[in-house]
């Protein structure tokens, strides 16, 4: 198929990698960054300088940008996709599968725009990281109309492993923001429970081994807390900021749905808080650094958590 | 060893029968529910009238029961357990094991009013159902002195498979009320992240299933919610007001110790307001109506949940 591709960074790279690997014919739009276009070249992708002509020669179009300003300026700007979309009657009509997380408003909007010009939009909000997108196993989430998600499945079945068509336009990204809303609440959770561990002294790497193998076990508390929380390692893996966007998205979509948000507003405001005292370029996990600066001390784990405080059966 | 037990209940009644299949000897506490009592009886329990009398007699004393003021009356009333602690001279002191789930503070007064005596007082929490009550698998944190915790272990490796001393009393009581303010912080969220599904056009089912495939996967959301949320089915496997006793709890220790509860506090008044409402008896998954009454439509699945929706790669 013929395939275009806008965006081509940590995860559209690989993306764009995996169709060509696949046989696909990829054409990249040109950009500042040369090198993951030069290195897409190399793997036989073709350069256009304009989203408008590139549009006009493709029958699917991938889009992987950071936020909705950026997808909507590629999409409605006067050389943007969406000036390229049109077609000659008779000929297969534009299908295009953003795959950025932006707010289901803007996309369901921006799906109507397209349809004005006879194209479709897909959401298709993506889950899996880097890793994911290089081995070619994400998670892909699809709203939209059946008829468009029909024919992009063959080029998502080339990057992803699981692709599930969810509803109409926006369903996808509600469903992201969903699962990220569960994750930032768990964060949130889990550190004041630790806290109250440590407070309770209670050394924290024992209190999350309890919790671990109990009724709050997760993804996040026995994966992601014992290599961040509990050792002070808060090297971004996925950024704090990101979390409160998403985070801001999702509060957006529920008061626009009439959907009571009670503990997405207060986590929202939780990580508004730490973006605000300068911790949006760690990793969410950090924001169990606001606890740790309440009680002053840290929550990572004593040094002499591995003696005595094992299982004893 | 000489062991008495007071609260042959859902779950103490199956513990005193590890300990008898164990081959301790085993005196419980009369109670007018007449069925749990013959039942140890037939296996080898005896019976005793008086907590004092039932104290004086054993080395090691559980007591599992509903809340702080049963076990407060039960240890510290005129015919209670700690006016049959005091030993001779040279004789090794009374160990009482608490299994209730209470306030840490409450269980670090009793543990100073039992030292007053010559006894001594562990915080144990249990966690496992009655099911792992019945098959001896229950994993216990403890709290109090290594002396009195190794005196104790041998009866609870009996009725326990996890067995941890967590640190000075009333620690381990903060680990568990940490536990289940996690449990509880998620089962609001995942309701948040379904309605926001619902009110988007995606069945709650595949919401599930792509988040229980991603980040926000956990016990609760993996194995809790298909049988309760998505079905509609709020039989009680632990009750709404328990865990709405639980956050109470947390929250008032944090408090106490300085600890900010943001999630805990906000979580404890939506379990509240479902209380005020009538569903106290119902599940804890049963917070879900909260958002189903706001959104005046159910979120258990669609009975079409099953057909196109499924992965297609």
């Amino acid at each position: 198929m013929r395939i275009g591709f806008i965006g081509v960074g940590t995860m559209g790279e690989p993306m764009a990698a995996s169709l060509l690997k696949a046989g696909h014919s990829v054409a990249v739009l040109a950009h500042r960054n040369r090198a993951p276009v030069e290195r897409l070249l190399a793997q036989g992708a073709s350069e256009t300088t304009a989203a408008a002509a590139l549009a006009a020669q493709v029958e699917l179009l991938f889009t992987c940008l950071p936020n909705d300003a950026a997808v909507e300026q590629v999409l409605t700007g006067p050389e943007g996709v969406l000036a390229g979309a049109e077609r000659p009657t008779g000929q297969p009509s534009l299908v295009i599968v953003d795959c950025s997380t932006i707010a289901p408003a803007t996309s369901q909007r921006l799906a109507e725009q397209a349809r004005a010009r006879g194209a479709e939009l897909l959401d298709a909000p993506i889950s899996g990281g880097q890793a994911g997108a290089i081995a070619g196993t994400l998670a892909v989430m699809v709203g939209g109309s059946p008829a468009a998600y029909q024919r992009a499945l063959p080029a998502l079945q080339a990057v992803g492993r699981s692709i599930t068509h969810v509803g109409p336009n926006g369903a996808a990204l509600a469903v992201k923001l969903g699962n990220n809303l569960v994750v930032a609440a768990e964060l949130v959770a889990i550190a004041e429970a630790l806290a109250l561990a440590k407070a309770s002294g209670v050394d924290t790497a024992v209190a999350q081994r309890i919790m671990a193998a109990s009724t709050a076990r997760s993804y996040i508390l026995n994966e992601r807390v014992p290599g961040t929380m509990l050792t002070g390692n808060l090297a971004p893996a996925f950024r704090l900021e990101l979390l409160r966007k998403d985070l801001g998205l999702a509060l957006e979509h529920g008061m626009a749905l009439g959907v009571p948000m009670f503990a997405t507003a207060e986590v929202h405001q939780l990580y508004t808080q730490a973006q605000g005292l300068g911790k949006g370029a760690l990793d969410s996990t950090a924001i169990v650094q606001l606890y740790e600066e309440a009680l002053g001390q840290s929550l990572a784990t004593a040094a002499d958590a591995d003696d005595a405080d094992q299982p004893d059966a």
